[in-house]
């Protein structure tokens, strides 16, 4: 018997699934203070990076550097942070984030620090079909 | 006229050079509180991920999967981080790090937190030897 892909209930519980890549989810996670993705590839039993085949390994790549662009491009952002951790979720995630220069953990790194915001109702649904859009085109090009 | 690559002041001064992948230097990070490598592609003016071509973030992809595989072997680390962040030293950098549920930064990201602990001379060594002969076996295989 073969293990499933499900989300870990941490990352559905903070995040929106703005749309899905070739291998990923994409999800916003619920924090207005910065610009921030979530790539989760649905392979069951992922933990660290090392875990993925490289097929799979150079498709979070496209996609993570596609949502870096859309990241830098709509947002103006300085620049983007892409990251790995799974300290404390340990499904294998990729974490891509815009990140600017008066941001609140600039020049730090942007987990544990402070407490997240949460979108405003009308301002979450506009970033999201506002992503939503931006990422089905993008990745009609990978 | 192009630029060359050459390695910023800042990563110089805080590593060693271990070993050469195909693309990247790869550093030891003088702080003997984790196992902490960082990959610097040898092409001038990458900042950000998406900065890579496809083939080079490729390659950056094995070789950090090789880097986390070694790290993760060697010196029986619970998991690893493979994060690109750059906000303090903008030349585009891989960090690879392993981690443990007792080491100093535990679980949160070991970016900011504390100071760092430079190797003892002969511990050094002996940590530089062993990667380098490890990473040069890794690399043969990508």
């Amino acid at each position: 018997m073969t293990n499933a892909f499900t989300l870990h209930p941490q990352l559905a519980a903070d995040t929106t699934l703005v749309t899905d890549g070739p291998l990923s989810h994409v999800l916003l996670m619920n924090d207005a203070r910065y610009p921030w993705l979530i790539l989760v590839p649905k392979r069951p039993d992922l933990v660290d990076y090392d875990d993925l085949s490289v097929e799979d390994r150079n498709t979070l790549g496209s996609e993570a550097s596609a949502v870096s662009k859309v990241i830098k491009h709509r947002f103006k952002a300085h620049k983007t942070n892409v990251a790995m951790l799974g300290n404390m979720v340990p499904q294998l995630h990729c974490h891509v984030v815009g990140r600017f220069k008066d941001d609140a953990a600039w020049p730090g790194p942007i987990w544990g620090v402070g407490t997240a915001e949460p979108y405003e109702e009308d301002a979450g649904r506009d970033r999201l079909a506002t992503l939503r859009a931006d990422l089905i085109s993008a990745f009609k090009h990978l």
